[in-house]
C-alpha cells in the first residue's frame, strides 16, 4: 500500500557506515538560522545567545543494541544514559545545564522498573547538577528504547569543536582507555556461562573495576574545570565513545590533519591489561578500538603542554601531523603502523 | 542476575495513566540551575537565555504505536515527526529554529527508505524554516523508532504557558478538529480489507482530506504570526496532540481553572462530520477525544477578544470558570455535559 514497497533499488545501510550514512543522509541539509553555529558533524550542535552559546546533543540506547538487561540493572541503565549525553557536552568544552529523557517501553516494564530507571537518571542529575526539564514516555511494541537530549552552556570563545587541531600540536587522552570493552566482555562470558547452565552463580568478583567502566560509566567534567583554571582551551576535543582510533580518525578528518599516537603514551588501567591478555586479546587493540571510555581525547597547542602535564589523571598520547603524513601509531617496539578507525566494525560488539 | 529480578513488586504501567506515570516518576526532580525557567508539564521547556528564552520540546515516534508503515509513506513520516515538534513550540508562542533526530531501524530499512524519511524531515525543515543540527542513528532489533527534539526561541514576556488561564477568558480552537482521527479509521479500515483479501485495492479517493491530516498534518505558524501582528498573548496555550477534552484538562489543571466549552463552537470539518456518522460515530465525540489535529487551543483575556474574532480559521468555543464548576460541554441541546478526558483511554488507538 505505502510508497516504500516500490522502491526498485535497496542499498543495505551496513554498506556506508554508521558515520557515511549520517553524513549521505544530511548532506543537503543547510543551515538557515544565523542562532545555528554549528549543526552535524561535532559531540554537539552550538546554537548562538550572544555571549554564551547553548549546546545541544541526543543519544538513543536501545535494548538488544547498547545493553543487555540481562547484566545492566536498570539503575546503572538510567544513570549511562544521562552521562554519555553529558560527555559530549563536556567534549565541547561546555557545560550540561538541562536534560530531556524520551522513553519507550513495552508492557513488561512495572511502574517499578521504571522507578528503578529514573532512580539512574536521578542520581545523574544530581552528580552533574542538571535538570531535567522534559520528555515523553511511549510504548513499544517491544524493547526498552532511551532517548536522551542534553542542553548546555559555553563561552563563545572557549568551545573546543573537532576542527581546531593544528601540525604540532599534543594529543592528551584522559584517565584510561579499554577498562569497558573488557567489563563488556566479561559481561557477556557470564551471560553465556548462565544461559548454558542457569543454576551456575555469575563470577563477577575481582573484576569490579572493568565492569563498573561498562555499566556505570562518568563523564569527565573534572576536565573541563581543569581546563578553565589552567586557562586552556584545547584546539580539538571529542569524547572516547567509539574507541581513541575512531575519535582521534573524526579530529584529524575535521581538522585536515594527520596524526602521530605513541602507543606508550595510550593509558590502560592494569586490570585492563591483565584482563586482555587472559581473553588472548592485544591490550593495545582493546585500547584503541573498544568504545564506552567516555573519557576524553584533545589536542593542545605546544606551548600549553606545562600547563597540563601536572594535571592529574591525564597523559601527552601523541602529536597532530601533517595530512599527508597519515595518522599512525607509534608502537612500544618503535615501528610505525598506520590506524584504521573501527566505529562501524564487527571489531566491537556495541558499535552503532 | 540483574537487580530488577529481584523486584518484589509489580505495578503495571497503565494503571497509572501517561501523565500520572510522568508525574509519578519526576515528581522527584527539583529544579537546580538558575536558567531552568520551566521544566515538565508544559508543551515544552524553557531556558533563560536573557532577553529571549530558549523552548524545548521532545517527542518519540514509535512503529506500530504511532505509526503503521503499511499505509504511511516513509517521507510522511518523517516530515510528521518534525511537525509534532514544532507544533509544541508554537503551542508556547515561540518559533522553533533548530531540531536533532535521533533514529533506531532494524536491517530491514535500506538506505532508500531512510533517503525517503530525511526527504521529509526535508521538506519540513525547508518549509518551517528550521536547521537539522544533530542526531543519532542507531540499530535497532525490530522495528523503527524516530525521536525528535525541537530547540525554539521566544520573548520572555510573550510565552504562553499552560498555567495563565483566568476565569472569564476565552477558549478559542484554531482550524478544526477530529479529521485526523477520522483519516486514522479510514486507513485501518482499508488495511483490514487489504489484509483479508490481498488482491483489493485500497479505496482512498474522496477521503484526501482526512488522509492527509492524519499523514501530513501541520503546525499552526500562522496563528504565532497572527498573534505578533495583532500583539496579543494567549493567556494559556497547548497544542492538540491527544484530543481537545485532555488539552483542555491540562489547562484547567495546571490553571486551577475550570472550563464551560460549547458543543457549537467547536471545528468540525465537513468531511469529518460526513465520516463520523457513516462510521456510527458521533462528531462531537471524534472532535473532542479524536488526537492527531496540531491545532491549538487557547484562551485569551475577553477585552482581546475584538482582536482575534476577524482572524482567519479561529473559533470561539468557550469560557474559563472557576474550578469548583468542573470542565462541562454545553450541548447544542443546551444540557450539560461534564467532559472526561481521554488522554489514555481505550477509546484513541493513537493515544499517549
Amino acid at each position: 500500500m505505502a510508497e516504500q514497497d516500490k522502491a526498485p533499488k535497496r542499498t543495505d545501510v551496513n554498506t556506508l557506515g554508521e558515520f557515511g550514512l549520517i553524513e549521505h543522509l544530511t548532506k543537503s541539509f543547510p543551515l538557515r538560522n544565523p542562532s545555528s553555529l554549528k549543526g552535524i558533524g561535532d559531540d554537539a550542535a552550538v546554537i548562538d545567545n550572544g555571549r554564551f552559546k547553548t549546546v545541544l546533543s541526543t543519544d538513543m540506547l536501545v535494548e538488544g543494541i547498547h545493553f543487555d538487561l540481562m547484566y545492566t540493572p536498570l539503575k546503572h541503565l538510567g544513570y549511562k544514559a544521562v552521562i554519555v549525553n553529558l560527555s559530549d557536552i563536556y567534549a565541547m568544552n561546555a557545560r550540561p545545564t538541562q536534560i530531556t529523557v524520551s522513553m519507550a517501553l513495552s508492557n513488561r516494564f512495572s511502574v517499578e522498573a521504571l522507578e528503578e530507571i529514573y532512580e539512574g537518571i536521578r542520581t545523574a542529575c544530581d552528580l552533574y547538577k542538571v535538570d531535567l526539564v522534559g520528555g515523553d514516555t511511549t510504548s513499544s511494541p517491544r524493547g526498552l528504547i532511551l532517548s536522551v537530549t542534553a542542553v548546555g552552556q559555553g563561552e563563545a570563545d572557549k568551545l573546543a569543536y573537532r576542527d581546531g587541531a593544528k601540525v604540532g600540536d599534543v594529543i592528551c587522552i584522559t584517565g584510561n582507555v579499554g577498562a569497558a570493552y573488557l567489563g563488556l566482555q566479561i559481561l557477556e562470558r557470564e551471560k553465556q556461562l548462565y544461559l548454558d547452565n542457569p543454576g551456575v552463580q555469575p563470577k563477577l568478583e575481582g573484576h569490579d573495576y572493568l565492569i563498573e567502566r561498562q555499566l556505570k560509566p562518568e563523564a569527565r567534567r573534572d576536565m573541563i574545570d581543569h581546563f578553565a583554571k589552567a586557562e586552556i582551551v584545547p584546539t580539538a576535543m571529542i569524547d572516547i565513545s567509539d574507541g581513541v582510533a575512531s575519535e582521534l580518525f573524526h579530529i584529524c578528518k575535521s581538522s585536515k590533519v594527520g596524526a602521530l599516537l605513541e602507543e606508550s603514551g595510550v593509558p590502560i588501567h592494569p586490570d585492563a591489561e591483565y584482563q586482555a591478555i587472559s581473553f588472548n586479546l592485544d591490550p593495545i587493540t582493546c585500547a584503541l578500538s573498544g568504545g564506552e571510555d567516555y573519557e576524553l581525547l584533545f589536542t593542545i597547542r605546544p606551548e600549553d603542554v606545562d600547563k597540563v602535564k601536572y594535571l592529574p589523571d591525564l597523559y601527552i598520547a601523541g602529536e597532530i601531523v601533517p595530512a599527508e603524513d597519515g595518522v599512525m601509531l607509534n608502537s612500544k617496539g618503535g615501528k610505525l603502523h598506520p590506524l584504521t578507525a573501527q566505529g562501524w566494525s564487527p571489531f566491537n560488539p556495541k558499535n552503532n
